[in-house]
């Protein structure tokens, strides 16, 4: 964040590594989309309003460039969203592009991770684990997989009322852990509250990243400008930064990269 | 370029490669500085002040990262610039950085590589080819190469007399054809006028890239705030957008990459 004149300027940059982040022989379609999509969700957790990205893009095979293209074009599109510029290189190796996204805040001051309240609901905007099922080959959440939704409307709208909020990226318990730290509090969460995509799966949908759904914090007596699930209270700082059903979760948080 | 507010942003992004741009066993302190140096130099090409940058950092080895993280240190501090964000990611095989440069227009409209006139004169503001005796392990140069010195004090100098200005990353040949394509004119370059840092280098120090030094046109009526040596004149357009001598360059005009 950044005060430049008489607004404030949102500026996220997020990287993604072949082999790591997406394997070789993904569509490099889906590879840009997800790329631009990762970047304005971040904007979309501010409340911000995307002005223009910059593309830093090393060079493949010129099908798979053309097919890059073609995502990039589409998703900014999309979101009427223009490429200010960036670089081309050639790297050997496997490849890493990563993308700088610029935004205009819309609410002041912006959301972070740090504002929750001792009291406060804790929030999620849609089912978790569509991600995960759609990597698994689950066709009818492929698109959440390939194709995520940077929830840009959603986060604007939630800006004026959320006193913390974050994009979901690397699943929803690592992400709350993160915001409770933040905070200095703890998010005391109910299982039985937490919406997800398939109810057998639950422990995976809580852990698994990539859903891109918005998790918040709003003080009680806030309405809430659009329908969200309510998951859980902002408690004051216990041992652990998470709680599920008042124990700290077992094992694995979810996925750290 | 962006509006922003009553203030003009300038944002630039430049990537370095493993083994493209850097070799492996470079010294990771001098991959952040240039890293930086780069970004920085486009700031200045474009008269900005810059206010904070943005780095896409691949994981090396914990020796490495930490060289590299005293390096990024010693030039953000050098220029008082925060480092404001980013991300850091595990890559397989050579490494990517980018990294994001932001600053502030001090001056109105931006110089850019489209403005120049026909009459202007054109000018440098340094010795060409030190870049490249450094690389060539000459000692006296050594810095030069490895950690270039971004001009951004005299590129603000410059800005409100220079009709177009950049700078030279990539060879004065190249990018003063870069200049002129933009401008849709030609610069007539007189060879005697060229400073260069080895005179029977000639004519490899007018093609290597790397040394940063400013290229601009301003009005004969100008006064420059600065020292520059004026290397030849803007033109109309003719066949080839840069003439030596009255004649097209011969053989590859610089480092294409």
């Amino acid at each position: 964040m950044l005060e430049f004149g008489s607004e404030t300027l949102v500026i996220t940059h997020d990287s993604m590594a072949e082999g790591t982040h997406w394997p070789e022989g993904a569509d490099p379609f889906d590879v840009a989309w997800k790329l631009v999509a990762v970047n304005l969700s971040d904007l979309a957790a501010a409340g911000a309003e995307p002005i223009g990205v910059l593309l830093a893009y090393s060079l493949g095979d010129s099908d798979g460039d053309r097919r890059f293209i073609e995502g990039l074009s589409a998703i900014l599109g999309k979101y009427d969203v223009p490429l200010l510029g960036g670089d081309t290189i050639c790297a050997r190796g496997s490849r890493t592009l990563g993308l700088t996204a610029i935004g205009r805040a819309t609410s002041s001051p912006v959301p972070s991770r740090s504002g929750a309240k001792v009291g406060d609901g804790v929030f999620v905007t849609g089912d978790l684990g569509q991600a995960m099922l759609g990597f698994e080959g689950i066709e009818a959440h492929h698109e959440a997989f390939a194709r995520p939704t940077p929830l840009l409307e959603t986060g604007r709208a939630l800006a004026p009322v959320a006193t913390a909020m974050m994009d979901i990226s690397d699943g929803l318990l690592l992400d709350a852990m993160r915001l409770a730290k933040a905070s200095e509090l703890t998010l005391s969460l109910e299982s039985a509250a937490i919406p997800v995509a398939q109810r057998s799966r639950f422990d995976d949908c809580i852990r698994w990243g990539d859903d891109y759904h918005l998790l918040f914090t709003a003080s009680p007596a806030a309405t809430l400008p659009i329908r969200a699930h309510r998951i859980g209270e902002v408690t004051a700082r216990s041992d652990a930064p998470v709680l599920l059903d008042n124990s700290p979760p077992n094992g694995s948080l979810g996925y750290q990269h």
